[in-house]
């Protein structure tokens, strides 16, 4: 699989965006509203990072308060989403998602629960 | 920039190297005893997971101590990173190195604060 994007929960998605730009040369490509969220992608030579600034309650606003802004989940891209939560499911992992959705720009997602990936809330992404 | 890993914090390096080998197709492709921590290096198609097991005290074995084990920084690859401190300097982002150090696999590393970068653990990283 390949690195899809990081994404970053934040109270400030212009600032953060203005700042990852100089930083790591990632120029914001995309901006929606989406499930109660500014989501701001911005691109870098191999993927994004997904700004994720939440307007009303939800996950992202709930990790907001009780961690603190800062990386909150990790996207691999697949071109095959079903076979890869096939996968998962057959290694005994938790799904938070059994069906691929909707996310942000229009991508196919999925998340796996973290108690089952050693903490790290993976997203899979289909294009 | 581009994409170079995702820093993973683990009390269990090998499960999850096996585990994240079959969920997301990343073989393990090198392994170091670096720092009081094992670390292991799994390739994806464009950039690798870094698993962090650490056995003595330091910023890993504090991390899990303090968070639990999960993601722990992302790191970006440049071909010049006293350029990319440099930048990160004149933008007035806070640095954890203020020059490159050794870091694991013979790579040249610098971390920058996570208070001046959104609440993410930035690395450059340079092969």
């Amino acid at each position: 699989m390949q690195f899809d994007h990081a994404g970053v929960a934040t109270n400030d998605a212009d600032s953060l965006a203005e700042l990852f730009a100089t930083l790591f040369d990632a120029p914001e490509v995309h901006r929606e509203e989406f499930d109660g969220m500014t989501v701001v992608f911005l691109e870098l030579d191999d993927g994004y990072f997904e700004l994720l600034e939440p307007h009303a309650d939800g996950a992202i606003a709930r990790y907001l308060d009780s961690t603190g802004p800062g990386l909150h989940h990790l996207a691999l891209a697949t071109d095959n989403i079903e076979a890869a939560l096939e996968t998962a499911r057959d290694a005994g992992v938790e799904l938070i998602d059994e069906e691929p959705r909707p996310g942000a720009w229009g991508h196919e997602v999925a998340f796996l629960h973290p108690k089952s990936t050693g903490g790290v809330l993976v997203e899979f992404v289909q294009h």
